[in-house]
């Protein structure tokens, strides 16, 4: 089986992180790549990492391009994916590693992003455990289009999911996510000059001020049965790639640290990409680069009474490229692991 | 007017920052440098970018070899302060930049050092704004000891006390502090390599497990006038210093973003050191930089119903040397400012 | 076909880098795993990022514990795999990261590291164009026994040789190689903590006292068919993970940069692991993260009347593992390129 | 005495760094600030390190709001001084931190800076050795317009100009220098970007294309008093500051180490701001952060026949915003070293 992939958007982190896992992928061939501003350019000015495709050409991204192959993905900023998706035929997976098709509810899209909203689609984070005891990875099978995660609410969201399916924690909770500089796409901005970003750690989007966090409510809130509270705070820290998520609830009623673990151990024990770590172990985010992987440790502060979750993951890899490819599998009927990086590169 | 000062622990990065510090303060003359196992050999070769001192021996540290100064600063692992302290002299000013005196309470200091507690030193935080309309600075002028606050406590008490104090906040905190390398000191240990340390960030003294906690307690007890619960967690980020911390709190009734802005612009208002940034603007490490600065921001977040507040300092500058020379400074009746430095190095 | 493979060494970064490209390996089933002072010890304390293999013991470096294996990996301290290699027998294909085979010359031996020369096996160079139009790749297929070259070496004699080869430059060159960190292994050395080289680049073993300096002699001196001097100065930067080698060398008479871009076209345009990037192009370290591939680019300098090569590599993949590997794969008969990474994990 | 001072492109990394130096300065009053397109806002939007000038404002870049101090300074992108320095009156002195007086030679400017050559201003680097027993410093006193020195030269040239004064070496060097990323400035280019940055080194200007070639044959020919043929090679590393310069000549004749040694120390033993390294030490750039000093070591490779220096220093401060105080200090009659940082920030 050979499945033919386009990718739009291809110059951009995303889209190349994607590419460098596609030409792993056995059973992918990689078609059209597209871009906005960098077509006609070749794809090694953009990404000189990616050597067996450094002298394709990218187009323009167009739905006549794109259309014909069996899955597009789309590494789009947001608002471009609807119309696009629309003209590319019912034969055609699309996964959207944008922000357009993740929200539900029409009023949080207008309030994060504006305008229109374009309509949801199935959200591909499948190891999601949801009220009920299922997983959102249900929805994912054989699903024609897939909202891939943002990258925040990929490792934040597994951090606190089980601790609230399970009523451990109250519904208002904390979290804190130090990120790598790549999350910021290759947006020319002063601030995420080299200069600026190295030896220095800085908060933005503080008081609840990132569009991320409607997807931290969406999803926490589908875990816990009921609304549940976040306070989300973005920190941006100097190293390319990585999110490390410090999660804490209060917790209710009595629950002791060995508790918590077990009840993170029945949840992920059978998932292929979520490693509960070693008990005294926490993660680092060099664990995870460009593995497919999430680190999780759980205890809990007996003084202060809260869970405390840490989460880390590759923004790029998990958080966003492996984590779309791994709906491209789902979605295909495929093994949900084929073609994923499952070590690190470390040191 | 000079000021003879003496350093114990001089070849470790507290004992270098205060050094680099006290080169360019105008009243003070440097006198004996001393080390632990590094005894015997060159300032240089721990400090070559202490260039004016890089030919001076490092002698013994014992209280023969300081005694005589006017100032003898404490740069010591905790347990060796109080022993050496009390065969100085009362007529010698100690600075001890270690734990050993901070906490007030015997049974924190047995629990979270272990054996009999040193004795409690006025707390070397100028700027912590107590319930009662005080300052802790009042408890510093003129002191003959002084135990000069952690590098975590220094930026996170500053960041919530204001809110405590006036009661904003309910009196259960989360404080996140992401920390440069140079906070744990020389200490060779396989995770403090420069190649685990750089493009990772990673989690430790994770569930309340930090001894720097009970400070927090602490100070934060004494802004609130009541027991005040923390739950702190240190996350260590690829740079060698800074520390940024987000902390958070439950709103008490109705606060809006501009009220919890005056609460902090009052508290603050007259401190050389605190800076309150202007409104949209957040702290990054980069801009503390070796200064003796804290810049501060806060906000609300009108959804979670929280206060948060973002801190920088430069852990090693007014996270640990520079807070011991601003307490010098008020021990001897100095100008509190002398010598300190109020602009970071940046980029 | 299931080659059996054991790794000697498998706790340090070499041995952890060999196991995640091994990891990929088609043809590959990892058996023993060992370590000197880590024995006892699991895998994944030690190689968090390596999640397959976590929970494998790490047993004592022996050759009975080493024996019936297809190929045996040494990432050992020089020194030790001399003996070791004697004793496991013929039919296994030992491949040595360490240095103890890599010099012909027993007094290089001697002068450089001491004590009776352990003997010469074949150079793991495959790309080496020597002098006579032959490479090292004849010697290497179906070898029972490589030496692995030096990192500083792969990248920088593959910057040379060919200019060397073709006469375009006297004999006597001038290397600058600036490296990440994890070339010094992991080693607890103060100048290695993460305080220490982050914001940092310093130089060391100046003056040719770097003990690659004799491998590049020997491989510059194969490509020439003649004596060749090198001054080679290794200078540390704050990355983990990379060489850049700036080579320059006096032109020998007329030679234009077209003319030099010819000849290193000519000698790699069939080399699958080394690109000649597009004019104008000049070598990052990222686009070799985590692959096989050494990067190039050629100029000449008109003015100063030299040649000067820039060439990338990841001193852990090509520099070392991913050598490694390809010099198993030409020593078993297998496809050269078989479970080697051509793309870079970046940014 | 009070020296009233204007700074010209005061929201960029040299114009920070200034700033940052002469608020330390006992003599100086800060006047007017400038900039192009930063016009109209604060220097703290720019500079929030810079506590005590962040609510200054910007003005434009004109003649008649920098006329009227006694000193300015023009930290411009080259071609904009000559016009802007003959509107000022003779009685200010100008400090040209751009390269438009640097180049003695108008055929070197036309070549690489094109256009008409702006004229040659006494060259601000005071340390240098001369053919025939005399310093630049001898022309900078009293100057009243002064062309600060090209970062890389300023390391460099001080690297190899006692070597080559004393007849040492050839009179054909090359010179590899290791650059933080402040040196290009804030131009929003994407390699500039932290995510290129960070865990990558890379080089540029490659083949004597970098426009600071023309200077190091200028210094390096008054020194040697004659022709010097230069290959210079910049390099990128991931720090925002410090360049680690490595420089290689051949010897001439029979030179061992202690000789080597003993020219740089006579040359250097009165200068204030150079360091040479204690014997087996070598230099590191963390260790002149911030600082006003050039370290140095030196050394000979025997087997390869050549003499190796190396050199660190801050780019921001010795390599521009130092030199230029240091030159200011001259130009004035005042104490050469009053105002500028003799340790650095480290770690």
């Amino acid at each position: 089986m050979t499945i033919d992939v386009a990718v739009a958007g291809a110059s951009g982190y995303a889209g190349g992180e994607l590419l460098r896992l596609l030409l792993s992928h056995p059973d992918v061939r990689i078609g059209a790549l597209t871009a906005g501003g960098n077509a006609g350019s070749l794809l090694g000015e953009h990404h000189p990492h990616l050597v067996p495709l450094a002298d394709r050409s990218l187009e323009e991204t167009r739905a006549d391009v794109l259309a014909g192959h069996d899955v597009v993905f789309l590494a789009l900023p947001h608002g471009h994916s609807a119309e696009l998706a629309g003209s590319l035929g019912e034969s055609t997976v699309v996964i959207d590693m944008g922000a357009d098709h993740r929200l539900t509810d029409p009023d949080a899209w207008q309030r994060w992003y504006g305008g229109t909203h374009p309509g949801t689609w199935p959200y591909g984070l499948p190891e999601l455990p949801l009220a009920g005891d299922t997983r959102q990875r249900d929805r994912l099978r054989h699903a024609g289009q897939v909202a891939v995660p943002g990258c925040y609410p990929t490792g934040g969201s597994l951090a606190l999911a089980p601790a609230l399916r399970a009523g451990l924690v109250e519904r208002h909770v904390t979290v804190t996510s130090v990120t790598g500089t790549s999350g910021a796409g290759k947006s020319l901005k002063p601030h995420l000059l080299g200069s600026e970003v190295m030896g220095s750690t800085s908060a933005y989007g503080v008081g609840g001020a990132h569009r991320h966090t409607p997807e931290f409510v969406q999803n926490l809130g589908a875990a816990a049965g009921d609304t549940v509270g976040v306070s989300f705070t973005p920190v941006l820290a100097p190293m390319p790639r990585g999110i490390l998520t410090t999660a804490t609830a209060p917790l209710r009623g009595e629950v002791d640290a060995a508790t918590a673990r077990s009840v993170y151990e029945d949840t992920y024990k059978n998932e292929p990409f979520v490693r509960l770590l070693p008990e005294g172990s926490w993660p680092a985010t060099a664990a995870t680069l460009g593995s497919n992987h999430v680190h999780l440790q759980v205890t809990v502060d007996p003084d202060a009474r809260v869970l405390v979750v840490i989460g880390a993951i590759d923004n790029l890899t998990k958080g966003t490229a492996g984590g779309a490819v791994q709906c491209m599998n789902l979605a295909l009927g495929l093994e949900e692991t084929v073609g994923l990086p499952v070590a690190g590169v470390a040191p």
